[in-house]
C-alpha cells in the first residue's frame, strides 16, 4: 500500500482535543487506503519548558544530557496520539527514535539522520498496522545515546521518514494554511500559493519565512519528497494548502514567486581598509570565529591601496560583531580608519525561479523602489532571488510596492 | 571501588532546587570513595500528569503506550540530575532503562526485572566516570518495547541494581527519616527504629506502612540487599535512618518490632453457607475474577451441613464483592441465607521476628485489647505477626496501647 506522512507541531498537538482532531485527519488519509506515518512535535510549551529547566541547571550543558532530557517532550505526544487512533479503532503503536532505529550522527543537539531502516515499521504495516506514530526530533547516535537535530527539526524527521519509505507525499500539519507569497500581516494582498517550487522555498525559508525549517526543505529537493505545507485548524480538501515540489511539477508560475524580508538587520561597514590579499579572509574568519552570521558581503573598488569593506548580520550580533574586529586591530591582522554600525535597516527579497528565464526582474525591483524614493544601500543577487537592504522604516512599503508592482495578488 | 545505590523519589526531586539538593548528598557518597549508581523518580506530580492524560485519552489504555508515556518522567530527572552532578564537577551520565538494558518481562505497568546486566555501566566506572544516573521504574521488553513496573517501582529498580552490582547498600532517600515502630501520627510515642529485619519491613509494607513498596522488600531480603531508609530533606550522618537488613545482623532487638494498622477495612460474612467440599474455592474465585483482595478469612465449624464464612476486604470494594456474590448465588454456585457486610472496621497488627522464640505475644495482646474494652472481630496470625480486625472508632486507642503495652518507646 501507498505510504503517506503527516507531519503535526507542536500548535496541532497541544492538547488532549487537538491531539483527537489530528488523529481524525489521519483517519482520513487511513480511509484511502494509505499506511501512514504520523510524526509528532511536543505538545507545544512542553519543549520550552525542559529546555529552561536544562538551562537553569546548568549553563553550560552537556549537550547529550540536552538531548536526553529535550528529546522526551515528543515521546509523550506519540504515545497519545497512538492512544488516540487505537480509540477510533485503527491500529496503530507509537515508536521512539531509537526503536526505529533513527540512526544519526553524534552532533548532539544538531545531529543529522543518516539512516533510517524501513525494515520495522514495515513489518508491522505487512501485520495489519495502519498508523506508526514516530517522536520527532529525535534520534540515536552510533554510541547509543538520545540525539535531537535541533529546533524544527521534527520537519526533518517527516522528510527523512518520506524519502526512506518512498511515501507519495509528506503534509506538513501546522498553525498556517500554506506558503504565502509574502507575510499576509504585511501586505493584505497576499495569497497563498497553490505550488511553489523547492528552490523558492529554500529561499523563502532561510529569509524568514517561519513555514519550514530550512534543512527539511534541502532535504525534500534531495530526495524528491513532495511536501504540503497545511492548516490542521481547518477542514481540508485534497488540494488544500501549498505543494512544495520540484519545479517540473509546476505548469505555470509568476516570474516571482514572493517578496520576503528580514526585520532586523544591522549593515557594518569597515572603512579605508589597508587592502592586500587575503584581507577578506582575514575579517571574515575572525567574524565567524565570534559566532557572527555575516549574510551579504560587497567590497568598494579599492583605491590607491584601501578598500570599504560592507556586510550585514543580525542586528544582536554588532556589538559580537564589534569586538571581534577590535581585537583583529589591536593583533594587527586588520588595518582599517574606523567601523560604523547602521542597526536600522532591513533586508527585502523578490525570489523566484522564473528569474532564470526573464530578464529585468532587479531593474524593475530598483525602478519600484526608486519610485517609493527607497535608498538601496547593498544589494545581492542569486540566480532566483535578489535582495536589498533599506532603511526599516521602508520596509513594510517596499514589500507592499513591490508586491504589487509584480502583480502576485494575481495567479499565474 | 565499593558501589553505593542511592534513590530519590518523587518529592526528593520535584524541584530544580531539590535535585541540587540530592546531588549534594550523592556528592558526599562520592567524596568517600564509592562508585554510585543513582535511581531516580519521576519530578512529584508528573507521572500523575501523565497517566492522567493517558486515561482521558483511552480509559481502557493499551499498556506499551501507557509505559511509553509515562516513562518520560524519569528520564528528564535522570538527565537534570546528571547534569547537575555535571556542575558540581563529578563525572556523571545519564541512563534510560532500555539503555542499561533493564530487561523485564512483557507484562506492560507491572513488569518484573529479569536481568540488569552491569557491564556498560561497570566499563564507564573504569573509564572515570564517578555516577551513573539511572530513570528508575522502567526498563525493556523482550520485543524492544518500553515497560514500567508499577508504581512505586524505582523502589525496586534501586533494589536490583544493588543487587546485579553487589553495591554495599542500597539508600532509599524519602519524605520520612526512616522506619518508625507505629505511625507518629497516631501514637506520639512511636520511635524510629535503627535496623528492622526484612521479615519484619514486608509485613510492615504489606500492612499499610507505606515508605517501601513490597516488591522491592521480597528483592531486597532473596539477594541480602542491605537497605537504607532514610531522609532526603536533612542532614545526614553515616548511621540515619532504619537499615533493613537480615535478621541476623540485628543484635538486639524488641520481641515485637511495630505495631501497623490499616484504617478503611470491610468485614463480610457470609451465613448459613450449604457446606460442601469446594464451596471455599467458590467463593474466593468469585471474588478474586471480580478483582476483590480479600485479605483475612474465618470459617467457623459447620453445622447441620451449614457454615458462616468471613472475610475482610478494603472497604471500596465491598460493592463489588456484593455483586460478585449475588451473581455466584443466582447462578446456583453458590448457597446461603445473608450476606452481611460490616464497613466500619480496622485492622491492627502486632510485628516481630521475636514472636519466633517468644510465645505470650497474642495472650498479650488481647489482654491489652481486653482491657480498652476493645472487641475482636477477627483473628489472624502468621509466623512474626498478629493482626485482628475491631471497631474503626477503636483504632487509635488499639494502637496506642500495643505500642505501651509493648514498650516500643524503648530501644530493645
Amino acid at each position: 500500500m501507498p505510504v503517506l506522512v503527516m507531519k503535526f507541531g507542536g500548535t496541532s498537538v497541544a492538547t488532549l482535543d487537538r491531539i483527537r482532531r489530528a488523529a481524525k485527519r489521519v483517519g482520513v488519509e487511513v480511509a484511502k487506503g494509505y499506511d501512514v506515518i504520523v510524526i509528532v512535535s511536543a505538545m507545544s510549551g512542553k519543549t520550552n519548558e525542559l529546555v529552561g529547566w536544562v538551562n537553569e541547571t546548568s549553563p553550560l550543558y552537556d549537550a547529550r544530557e540536552y538531548d536526553a532530557v529535550v528529546s522526551s517532550g515528543e515521546n509523550v505526544t506519540a504515545g497519545l496520539m497512538a492512544l488516540t487512533l487505537q480509540e477510533m479503532d485503527i491500529p496503530a503503536r507509537s515508536w521512539q527514535g531509537w526503536q526505529v532505529p533513527v540512526r544519526t550522527t553524534s552532533a548532539h543537539s544538531a545531529a543529522r539522520i543518516e539512516e533510517i531502516p524501513p525494515e520495522n515499521i514495515r513489518a508491522k504495516f505487512a501485520e495489519g498496522m495502519q498508523v506508526a506514530v514516530v517522536a520527532g526530533f529525535q534520534g540515536v547516535s552510533p554510541e547509543g545515546r538520545i540525539t535531537t537535530l535541533g529546533r524544527g527539526g521534527s520537519d526533518t524527521t517527516a522528510v527523512a521518514f518520506a524519502a526512506a519509505f518512498e511515501a507519495e507525499r509528506c503534509d506538513i500539519y501546522t498553525d498556517v494554511d500554506g506558503v504565502y507569497t509574502t507575510d499576509p500581516r504585511v501586505s493584505s494582498k497576499a495569497r497563498k500559493l497553490d505550488r511553489i517550487a523547492f528552490e523558492e522555498m529554500l529561499e523563502l525559508a532561510s529569509l524568514g519565512a517561519k513555514v519550514l525549517q530550512t534543512r527539511s526543505v534541502e532535504l525534500a529537493m534531495r530526495y524528491k519528497v513532495k511536501l504540503r505545507v497545511l492548516s490542521s485548524f481547518e477542514e481540508q480538501s485534497d488540494d488544500a494548502g501549498t505543494l512544495v515540489c520540484d519545479e517540473e511539477e509546476i505548469m505555470e508560475s509568476n516570474v516571482v514567486a514572493g517578496v520576503a524580508f528580514s526585520r532586523d538587520e544591522a549593515k557594518m561597514t569597515m572603512v579605508s581598509v589597508a587592502d592586500r590579499p587575503g584581507i577578506a579572509a582575514s575579517i571574515f574568519t575572525a567574524l565567524s570565529d565570534a559566532g557572527v552570521n555575516v549574510d551579504m558581503i560587497v567590497q568598494n573598488i579599492a583605491e590607491e591601496g584601501r578598500t570599504d569593506m560592507t556586510w550585514s548580520c543580525p542586528v544582536d550580533q554588532v556589538k559580537r560583531a564589534e569586538r571581534a574586529i577590535s581585537a583583529a586591530k589591536e593583533s594587527g591582522t586588520i588595518n582599517f580608519q574606523e567601523l560604523i554600525a547602521d542597526e536600522d535597516v532591513a533586508k527585502v527579497s523578490v525570489v523566484g525561479i522564473g528569474m532564470r528565464s526573464h530578464t529585468g526582474v532587479a531593474a524593475k525591483m530598483f525602478q519600484v523602489l526608486r519610485d517609493e524614493g527607497i535608498n538601496i544601500k547593498v544589494i545581492t543577487t542569486s540566480e532566483i532571488k535578489i535582495s536589498v537592504l533599506i532603511d526599516r522604516k521602508y520596509m513594510e512599503l517596499a514589500v507592499q510596492a513591490l508586491h504589487d508592482a509584480f502583480e502576485l495578488d494575481k495567479a499565474a
